[in-house]
């Protein structure tokens, strides 16, 4: 196999990257100069090496604890529970969220055999149980599917009897979207949580 | 700059993929073994080291000459002529051509200052004028662009006084396409190329 179509093969095993799509990028790659390929490579191997799972929370990090657990100024007292450690950012990058982190890696999927063993569900109770000053609110920011709906339903039922107050993300129709095309599910959710103006 | 945001703005210059799109990649090369961003930066550094032009047609080589221009049973009195490298391997999927290959490196632009000398058309010329055995016939597989047609235009007048053939590609219906959504120019050249069953 020659170097470019390794290349492509390594490039199609991304996902929304089909083989088509995997040899313009090899060709887009080799026309320009040799330097972007290489920058590429570099930063691949840099993420490679360097990024691993916060010990505490399981958000990336370049360093034993992620730069929202190791950060003063946040506010210890409210925990948001993701699926996915992209997700943080997502949150993050609304600027409008003080509180912590707690990465789940994934949802429940019986049939997939993964259980609350198989997520990170003890280390978050262990958070609430330990947190010095206490947990006074846990946001689960599930995905808002079936399995993620499962999970939320799943970990309130652990989490309430703790003491702490558990809410989830509203669900409603997204901002900027004609209602024409927002799904009646969606919709029905949006007329159950409507709020007085 | 954290890794993670040098990788995404990597990933982000290679086109048809954006900010977003750049961060879901990343986040699935962190989600796996480490070993998926590593084969990828080592396909990247081997094809940076390895892959230059062909010494004779343009086309991509890991080696001085292409594989098309050293096999012995490609028909040398055949060339073909494409703007970029990679459109040569869309000509050799289609397994039904055995002549060789010329690689312009783009084509004509005059209001970018892209002229003859800019793309490898001297190099064209002397191979026509050069060959053992004669070239007699040369396809203009340039794009069905305007530029691509402009630069097909001026090959054949340097071409044709050579005493080499000169023909283009046909242009006519996609293969499996419904007439109602082809374009008028398109359907207007089907019309005059039409063939006699």
């Amino acid at each position: 196999m020659s170097v470019i179509d390794q290349l492509s093969t390594e490039l199609a095993r991304l996902p929304g990257i089909g083989p088509k799509t995997a040899l313009r990028l090899v060709h887009h790659l080799l026309k320009g100069s040799r330097e972007q390929p290489r920058r590429l490579a570099r930063a691949l191997e840099e993420v490679a090496d360097r990024v691993r799972a916060c010990r505490v929370c399981g958000n990336f990090t370049e360093h034993e604890e992620c730069e929202v657990c190791v950060n003063p100024r946040r506010d210890a007292s409210i925990v948001c529970v993701v699926e996915e450690a992209f997700e943080v950012g997502a949150i993050e990058r609304t600027g409008q969220y003080r509180g912590l982190f707690h990465v789940l890696g994934g949802h429940l999927a019986p049939l997939d055999g993964v259980g609350p063993n198989e997520l990170n569900v003890a280390s978050l109770l262990g958070r609430i149980r330990d947190a010095r000053g206490g947990v006074n609110e846990v946001i689960l920011a599930t995905n808002a599917s079936v399995e993620g709906e499962a999970t939320a339903v799943y970990l309130e039922e652990m989490i309430r009897p703790m003491g702490a107050r558990v809410s989830r993300l509203a669900r409603g129709i997204p901002v900027g979207s004609d209602l024409e095309y927002v799904d009646g599910t969606t919709i029905a959710e949006a007329l159950a949580g409507r709020r007085e103006m």
